[in-house]
């Protein structure tokens, strides 16, 4: 209905038949769903089942962009993918930086819809509006550094972007990730392992033009205007400088850095080797971008003979979950275990913390020598990552066990292995610790795909000065107070959780990065969102309409897991979380469990979910525009 | 919290004990409950058990206005009064416009609270900090003009605004007004009443300067925006031309003009004598304004010997309560009932509307001329009003009878008469038929004090064009399509009531005039909205937060009224409404039962209020931080 809402226009590629078609949804209709697994959702539950196998043809497999994707901004150019998990089993969605988003977009597509299985390897290539399945055969089984420098020769040319899935995706390890430029992933979720089980090896697309903003002389100036922003702010500047693991070393210092497989949060003898500023002062080569950000946060490292540039450096949850989670102190083991993930198209959060629950099982005597192929699957041993990754991605011994993910991994090895897993709903937790930041935990176990870290606002913010920025913020999405002590449970918080978990759905849906457009980040705020959209694609918008699609896609996502058999007993947090601290600076802190379940009662019905299953009422789905699921 | 956010100062009178005290609402709380009947509930909630009676010393009346009252811009000149209404007995709200309400917050006051009983009749004169009772003997039970010519030449100069009460509230008739300037009413809900039952005459303030913008450069040139807006608009100098009751012999002619207590709708005999264009044309002499508004929608009329200019002349719903309510087709008639209710204090759609209620029962013979002291009370005799309006406001005779509004009147006079009431929880319906718009019918039904025309957007605005400015704005307050036939009642159109609902909840806590501020109007919309706060008192809020600040207060009335013993009973439309329309244009159409009964539970989920009960859940109160009324 809006004037001036662009449509969207969507690829749709059947791999069983090989027919490509294109359609057009229009832009009354793309308000609703402007992108991101909102996008993918809407053309997912048109008409797939929710109880198909993620890993059947049945299974829809979509590409997203949003209508703001490859504006010259920072922070514009991310691609979502949305699938039925095969790690969850709920609706998958992972989202993914980079370069390739933006040119995507500048090939015309909103999105790209997967279906069916292609009878061999393929890949598909776009050139504008020429779409075609090519034959993957000669990269089927080569990891993504060696598919891309072949695909790239065979094509005579360098003018494109590959999204592919590495021989873990192809060998169907449920936590497998999507990789393009072979460091960005989409890579929670498994829906790479959808890929590989549909024989889809690559999404390759000819490099574009950036999207020309509706008010191109306005635009520039905000354009500009956010450089300056970046440029004049010290904690971005930090994020620039130190990446994203530039303050891991502040979280042991608090007693809050997972560690050995969740059993502590105090790693004094490691936390200062992997951190992000021993990063930047060792083997730092550079610092690279996402297409049109002046923010640079990504990493570039290299250790002769080792460790190779071209697959980037560690993130702050991968240090943690290849170092802290596996108790290792060595950098360059880090690095390297970060480097093979990317090769072989693994998430690093899920496999890092599947080998620390090995690990503990290791150290425990559940799992022993004999299990692991003769593997020292030891704290802190970091010679038996290589090895073990490379088992992972190809299913070999323990490693075809541990591919299935800490809980099912967990319950074939039986004898109390299950005590041991850290997970929500499959997932492994991201590094951010519920003891510490009981609303992120919140999230962890409400969230429809699994334990994700960054689907709402840290706790942490609300203990700012009342006039800083990002409490004045926050006040404009529903949270009028700040706190002393950070570890509160109320009321307040709750909503807190809640309204700024919608504000990162708008995030999500619209595929901007949060750490350029995030609610409290000091840097662009709900207003400067509001100034893109118009300025941008000349949607005059409000934040009320921002956050009812920012809920509308949760509950899209929550209407499918219902469908798919999900329930409130799959909203859990690891039992291992509410015991007290056992050391460390963070000693005796533990969440109320009493508290902490109040509070997820509360969540319900502040979302609207019935009491009873934790499912959206069909009150709530009408009210979001959804009564056409009913 | 809010750093700019204004706090709030409050006179506190006991009339009791004639004490008088101050008391200051930190700005971080006042944002909570910004103005209007928000902050009047805030106040009133803190102490007050909601099953008082209103008429006791008990109950509690509150003055407010709002952090924006009095800037120089069009529309916010307003104030509310808040009280257990002696009507309805749920909570009243009422609000009137003038400049009483900018001098009142010129004396440096955001609310002046009531309670007690004084022993004798009484005053409040407010100077600046200075406040204090006066003997009011001696314009006690004098009609509102008398009385202001009387206070102001005591008080020796003409520098002062009043708002008072006449002979009606003196005498607890139950829909008794506040009159201030003689010719502006807050008429709805006997807030008057409460008034006379406390002996509390008046509230007199001394004429101060208007609030001075935030920003005052860039404040006066959004308001020379404003009053550009203002000329250039065809349907604002419409508005101003011909007053709010331009239109009525258009609602007429498609057959949705409530004529004789709403058995027609269709009134070809009189409408074109008593619409607003007529009296431009005729007895008009001058355009009246609030404080700083450039629309001039005010009527001043005179008709030599009969019609007092002082008094102003009839809005809409006045020309169609003692109009076509009645079948009276003489317009002197109707501006000379319009006066005696500003005189005596009277609400014009009360007492119109109950003496056409009394007017049907004396055409079916229920009531007799004996009944009626020998008042011919038949449809269209205008000859009747004077009289009879006098006898109510002095409870005369058949007047002591309709005195009590028609729901008390007709369960005294039995044989049938409850079957002819037009009303809801006690309050009589404005002239808008909820056959033409099921969602203002189901706002009537729901609305916590009453039948209420300016609670919510009127479904006509739903058949606008797409790409009409209304429409665009609608879709920030989240609604996202149109309406081939404005009779349809489905999901999205719920959603529509409740979400304007929400948004008129907010002017009217902020104390703005909807015929500037209306969401749909074609003159300052949400953004301007924003704008107004932002440059006005430096709020830099957002329609997310004022979305909720307008929930907050609709939950806050409910929650009086619960407690108060009201229940989803109460929401109900009267029974006629739901016949097919008799005659004219609109022969045969009628609200569909059924659809609008489902229309009601969908709405009560969308609120988050009980299935059962009708009330707010705790949930639904602690998610707009109102937990501590629990």
């Amino acid at each position: 209905m809006y004037k001036n809402f662009p449509d969207a226009k969507i690829l749709d590629v059947d791999l069983t038949s090989g027919n490509i078609k294109t359609r057009v949804l229009s832009g009354e209709v793309y308000r609703l769903y402007p992108g991101g697994s909102a996008l993918g959702l809407y053309l997912i539950l048109q008409e797939m089942d929710p109880k198909v196998d993620p890993l059947s043809p049945e299974n829809m497999l979509v590409f997203s962009v949003s209508p703001l994707t490859g504006l010259p901004v920072s922070g514009t150019s991310r691609v979502t993918t949305t699938t039925k998990s095969p790690l969850t089993g709920t609706i998958g969605d992972s989202q993914a930086g980079g370069f390739f988003p933006m040119h995507l977009k500048a090939n015309g597509w909103d999105a790209v819809v997967f279906r069916g299985r292609a009878e061999k390897p393929v890949y598909l290539y776009i050139d504008g509006d020429k779409a075609e399945l090519r034959d993957a055969a000669n990269v089927w089984g080569k990891v993504t550094g060696e598919a891309e420098r072949i695909i790239k020769t065979e094509l005579g040319h360098e003018d494109v972007e590959i999204a592919q899935i590495g021989p873990a995706g192809e060998n169907l390890v449920r936590y497998a990730s999507i990789i393009n430029m072979c460091n960005r992933a989409n890579g929670r979720n498994g829906t790479g392992t959808v890929m590989g089980s549909k024989n889809l090896k690559a999404l390759v697309v000819k490099k574009g033009k950036g999207l020309k903003p509706y008010n191109p002389e306005k635009f520039k100036e905000f354009s500009k205007r956010v450089i300056n922003m970046i440029k004049e702010n010290p904690n971005i500047e930090g994020l620039g400088e130190f990446g994203t693991d530039g303050d891991l070393e502040g979280f042991s210092d608090e007693g809050f850095l997972p560690t050995k497989n969740w059993t502590t949060g105090y790693f004094p003898e490691g936390a200062k080797n992997i951190t992000g500023t021993t990063m930047a002062e060792t083997i730092l080569k550079d610092r690279d971008t996402c297409y049109a950000c002046a923010v640079r946060c990504k990493r570039v490292v290299e250790v002769p003979g080792i460790v190779d540039p071209l697959y980037g450096g560690p993130e702050y949850e991968t240090a943690a979950s290849f170092g802290s989670y596996c108790g290792i102190t060595d950098l360059t083991a880090v690095c390297l275990a970060n480097q093979l993930c990317n090769m072989y198209g693994l998430d690093t959060i899920s496999c890092g913390a599947t080998i620390a629950f090995a690990m503990e099982c290791y150290e425990r005597g559940i799992l022993t020598r004999e299990d692991t192929d003769g593997l020292e699957l030891k704290f802190g041993n970091e010679k038996v990552l290589p090895e073990l990754i490379r088992k992972i991605a190809y299913k070999e011994g323990i490693g075809a066990l541990l591919a299935e993910g800490s809980k099912r991994a967990a319950k074939a090895i039986g004898k109390g292995a299950e005590e041991l897993t850290v997970e929500v709903k499959g997932q492994e937790l991201p590094a951010h610790m519920p003891q510490y930041k009981p609303m992120v935990g919140l999230i962890y176990a409400v969230n429809p795909f699994g334990a994700d870290h960054q689907s709402s606002e840290h706790d942490t913010f609300l203990t700012l000065p009342k006039d800083s920025l990002p409490i004045q913020r926050l006040g404009k999405i529903g949270t009028y107070r700040t706190y002393d002590n950070p570890f509160e449970i109320d009321d307040d918080k709750v909503r807190y959780a809640f309204d700024t978990q919608c504000f990162y759905s708008i995030l999500d849906t619209l595929n901007l990065c949060q750490f350029v457009w995030g609610p409290s980040w000091e840097l662009c705020g709900p207003d400067e969102t509001l100034e893109l959209c118009r300025l941008g694609i000349g949607w005059n918008t409000s934040i009320f309409e921002l956050m009812r699609i920012g809920e509308r896609r949760i509950n899209m996502m929550r209407y499918f897991n219902a469908k798919a058999g999900f329930t409130k007993k799959d909203d859990y947090l690891p039992k291992r979380l509410f015991e007290p601290m056992p050391d460390g600076p963070s000693k005796g802190i533990q969440i109320d469990e009493k508290k902490f379940n109040e509070a997820k009662e509360l969540y319900y019905e502040f979302a609207g979910w019935d009491k009873e299953s934790g499912n959206p009422t069909e009150a709530t789905l009408r009210k979001l525009s959804l009564g056409w699921l009913l």
